[in-house]
């Protein structure tokens, strides 16, 4: 015979039981999910013990660096499968911490084996005489409240001056199960590996954003500056958004510049690209002569936060021009090629030689990484809290991770929005490493299975656990055919689907409401785009759409079902032309439908079918759905509705009001 | 200006290959995933980089211990998710670890390029220079085959007494992509964790398993022995069984002995319950006197293996009688009551007096886990090479963890069957944990729907990757009432989808061969079990469907198809009593199509809709389907057959052969 085994036990072996499968996790743990202040986490788990004791469990967190847990119980949802539900909320910025912990509930056990022994009327003295024993030692000499209750019973319960029913009576009290549940000490407790919640300021999840060219705000044939932004504030306001942001505002590179709708050689008054950056007047931390300084910037971040609650988003685009004072000082940042000069960027045939793209796979990490974080730091300085970054997923994916988790560790309002128009897996590995907003396929979704199956994947799966999805019916890099073609009703459709699908949607203006339709031939993308040249805006044009963007972002603020995402609920219809969702908020009750023709031509009608449960609507139960574009109200009965909608103002955007 | 961070930079910061949701993987890799010697894991991940450059991707498998890794090349399988699969082979019993690797494939991306830009007819010469860079780089001073090709290449391409075609083609040459997969240093490469694989024998994947009471085999009224059971060898052998399961051969307790039909006290002779273990004459480590001694069991676990190919699986119950020798040595491994004496089994209002279960909150875990360790070892020490585990979830899940990983160490061979009747996540969690096989809810699944529903469980979910079914039509606990009422029609019916459906069944015989059908009343259990009492059985009944058995485990041997469960494959029919599946070996293309009429009391006709591309079939092949158990054959073309069945064999094991 072998000798017996000298492999030691495991932590605490006596700790019997299991906390599997707890939920929400990113990647098992390897990233946090993501929420802002306020919000609440519900947690599930798979909690289980061998043999047929009772198990409890509970939530617990705290902001990370904390000592002591907060505690939500936890409760059975699903016994067959031993699942388990809890929730907590978050209550400030930064990251918080959770687990699920778990313990053998021996009260509970004992407290069921009285009530059935109870009923079968069998001898229960010693069962009792062991609930005793149970009680006194969880209690010790403590004295609390509930310290002294649960002694106390524990003395009734062998106390033979009372009769069997009266001693039974004090076991089964829920009174005593509530005072045990406070001293019992979880001996042998299970604790599931801590998860992270990363926690943003509000805005990271409901925010509308503006973009706008400075270059075009002056007079007409001039340079705009910072100062004209300031002057633009106050119509920002007036259209509702919160996010202004702008184009790079550095000095643009000379060499290679691009001219006039993206022509190869510029001619001698051509401005260029903002996102060719950098001159000898400077790189990412210098501002464009002709835009201003750097004092100009502060004031226009101050204003605009203190004034309007606006804030200034600048861009962040990692790469230079020829011109850049990097290329000379840091080479090494960038590829060579054999003859000793810089690679610029290219995509086989075609060449981006007004560009360099900056090389992760340098010899010097250290400094290059630290160059861009400074960068950042740099603006943040100057009173910026939002980032929309330019192509980030040509970027080292390990730089992101290190440098958002660096600024937010002392800026944690930080909000970044990436610009990575790419495949699934890129934005939602960017989405995990910290950026907080993300671009989405919304700009190219137009048939009703596309925008539903894009939603599902965005609201339905875990990808909903932590990317926040920004819906744009433009930018300057994008005028979608549908816009070209679309005519005005296609514009207010699109933007009404954006403002109403996600809690984070932007255009780029005055193109936007100014139903921009040209493009260059064969590209989708704006015939004389501001990217390279000014353009002058007819403001006051009695055709814009700023009053009804200004209207869908009034509905916007005053519904808080609209200011989050993830509680996007679909709805059946009969037409492929027309869509129906609608979120709710748990906390207030707020209910918004919302239902859009995709008939950008003619009038259309469809059945809709409601699932009435999503709506917190029972089955007989009048509702008044009141439409907040237009006041009309419609008083329903039962899920199944007929609704009809004008191609000039193709939604509904309801109130829902249980009656 | 804040200063720059101080933060460090994490490892290898040029790193730009991301490796995610490799699979498979049980919860992350907390837990390794299944398979047996020879088989092969298709490992699965997202791989995606920064930028346009192309990944490239290999699996890495080995021992763990051993140094070197083999490594199998992965191709993208999705490239619009970033999908890349590879597979690798595990070639021996034990832990074996793997992970992806993955690198930016400077080569390709460049050859790619070259492609592109000769095909433009743009000036190649720099990008021809930069590659013979590249190429430079990767060979060094080194001499293979591979790197003199590659430094030859890298010579050519900038050879300018050639010309620019024959310099473009030396770049796009497949020879020297070959080549230089060889000589890539694979700068920066990234590596996922690695993720482990439990490696059994073959027959953890496959086995045949028969139950059988030792006290029953001998003359009418004696107490059989191990020696009868050397004589039953033969007959097990020709049913084509090869593993001989024995419930527990310990000594019984007599203290409140169950008397026969679980009555609550025992008759003078009677036997008593083997799971009542512990006597004065011993414990777990003896053998009952009545069936012999350590010796006869250490000759019958030899006979078995050597003359039969069997092996001899013993019962592991880890609970005592009140006489075992533990109860007075260690009181401590038990509960205590409040008067003193141990606490016996309850389910109240019921007592089972005669087990006092294992209390594993015990004061002294190391003593009593390696106690029964040592019980597993002490028969592993006599050549015990199965066991089957009694209610493995009343004993606390990290002791088994523990004890298997401590087992199978020292005998990678051991198999563990975990007999736990109990929930979905109970089950997973022993699996998880080190069992090898499970029994299972086939026992209790009788309409089609239902067995459809658990076999999608079983074999399209992750639960597939660590937890082996074990299918039972019967066992000495559970006498299921369709096989009281079924008649033979349904006895033979669940013989065969219990030997098809699962690479591992198992019957409890005598009693199922001969149909035993009558039932204590009010309990779907045997009377006159001979848990409680001997029985005498007459096993040359010519009613008895031992031909039968021998008839389904020949077949079974012969197609390895059916050596595996998570192969199989659900075909739609028309009827709901009419089920068909099938299971195809990928390595030697062996197919076999099984269709089970449920009806045991009428002939039964459906059309059966076959897919096809399940079982390697055209949709206008024809192919030949051999029963293998009547010898009839079809010869079919298209998925849709018409097919009867007769209740007597109410079903077809066909081979399929495509023609």
């Amino acid at each position: 015979m072998s000798s017996p085994t000298t492999t030691p036990l495991p932590d605490v072996p006596t700790r019997r039981v299991l906390v599997e499968a707890v939920r929400p996790n990113v990647e098992g743990g390897r990233f946090p999910v993501r929420r802002v202040v306020g919000e609440s986490v519900r947690v599930t788990a798979d909690v289980f013990a061998d043999s047929h004791d009772r198990v409890a469990a509970a939530v617990r967190s705290r902001p990370v660096g904390h000592d002591d847990w907060f505690e939500s119980p936890m409760e059975v949802v699903n016994p067959g499968l031993d699942g388990w539900a809890g929730e907590f909320r978050v209550s400030s910025m930064g990251r918080w911490e959770y687990q699920v912990q778990a313990w053998i509930d021996h009260f509970t056990t004992w407290r069921e084996d009285l009530r059935k022994k109870a009923a079968a009327d069998v001898d229960v003295e010693s069962h009792l005489a062991a609930g005793a024993i149970l009680l006194k030692g969880m209690v010790g000499r403590r004295r609390t409240t509930s310290h002294t209750r649960v002694r106390d019973a524990a003395k009734q319960l062998t106390d033979t001056s009372l009769d069997r029913g009266t001693r039974v009576g004090v076991g089964l009290d829920d009174g005593l199960a509530g005072h045990v549940r406070q001293v019992d000490p979880r001996t042998h407790a299970t604790e599931s590996d801590p998860l992270e919640v990363d926690v943003d300021r509000v805005r990271a999840r409901f925010s509308s954003w503006y973009e706008l060219f400075p270059r075009s705000l002056g007079a007409p044939g001039e340079h705009g500056t910072l100062r004209d932004v300031v002057d633009q504030l106050p119509r920002v306001a007036d259209m509702g958004f919160d996010i202004l942001y702008l184009p790079p505002i550095h000095p643009i590179g000379r060499t290679h510049r691009k001219g006039r709708n993206n022509a190869v050689t510029a001619g001698p008054d051509d401005l260029g690209s903002p996102w060719a950056i950098g001159a000898e007047e400077g790189g990412h931390l210098a501002v464009h002569p002709d835009l201003g300084t750097v004092d100009d910037l502060r004031d226009l971040v101050t204003i605009a936060r203190e004034d309007f609650g606006i804030d200034v988003a600048l861009d962040i685009a990692f790469q230079c021009s020829p011109d850049h004072p990097w290329v000379t000082e840091h080479p090494e940042w960038f590829r060579m090629r054999p003859d000793g000069s810089i690679q610029y960027a290219e995509n086989p045939p075609k060449k981006y030689e007004d560009i360099y793209p900056i090389n992760f796979e340098t010899t010097d990490p250290e400094g290059l990484w630290n160059a861009l974080l400074e960068v950042m730091q740099y603006w943040i300085d100057q009173g910026v809290r939002v980032f929309r970054v330019d192509n980030p997923h040509t970027k080292s994916f390990r730089f992101w991770e290190w440098a958002i988790t660096e600024l937010k560790r002392t800026t944690p309002e930080l909000i970044l929005l990436a610009e990575a128009f790419s495949r699934p897996r890129v934005m939602e590995g960017l989405a995990k490493r910290g950026f907080n907003q993300s671009y989405s396929y919304f700009t190219w979704r137009e048939a009703k299975w596309e925008l539903e199956e894009y939603l599902r994947y965005l609201t339905d799966t875990d990808v909903a656990e932590y990317l926040r999805p920004n819906f744009w019916p433009n930018t300057p890099d994008i005028l979608p055919s549908h816009l070209q073609f679309g005519g005005r009703n296609m514009f207010v459709q699109r933007l009404l689907m954006a403002a109403t699908m996600t809690s984070n949607f932007g255009i780029y203006g005055p193109a936007f409401e100014l139903q921009q339709s040209l493009a260059r031939p064969d590209h989708d993308e704006y015939l004389d785009n501001e990217k390279y040249q000014l353009r002058n805006w007819d403001l006051d044009d009695p055709d814009s759409l700023a009053p009804l963007i200004a209207r869908i972002n009034r509905i916007r603020r005053d519904h808080t079902a609209l200011q989050s995402t993830r509680n996007l609920h679909l709805h059946a219809t009969d037409s492929d032309s027309m869509l129906a969702y609608s979120k709710k908020d748990p906390d207030n009750g707020d209910s918004v439908l919302v239902i859009v023709s995709l008939d950008t031509q003619w009038r259309h009608g469809s059945w809709v079918h409601l699932d009435l449960g999503a709506l917190g609507i029972g089955d007989d139960q009048w509702f008044l759905v009141d439409d907040r574009l237009t006041e009309q109200r419609f008083h329903w009965r039962g899920g199944s509705q007929y609704v009809e909608l004008d191609p000039s103002l193709p939604a509904h955007v309801f109130a829902v009001h249980p009656q």
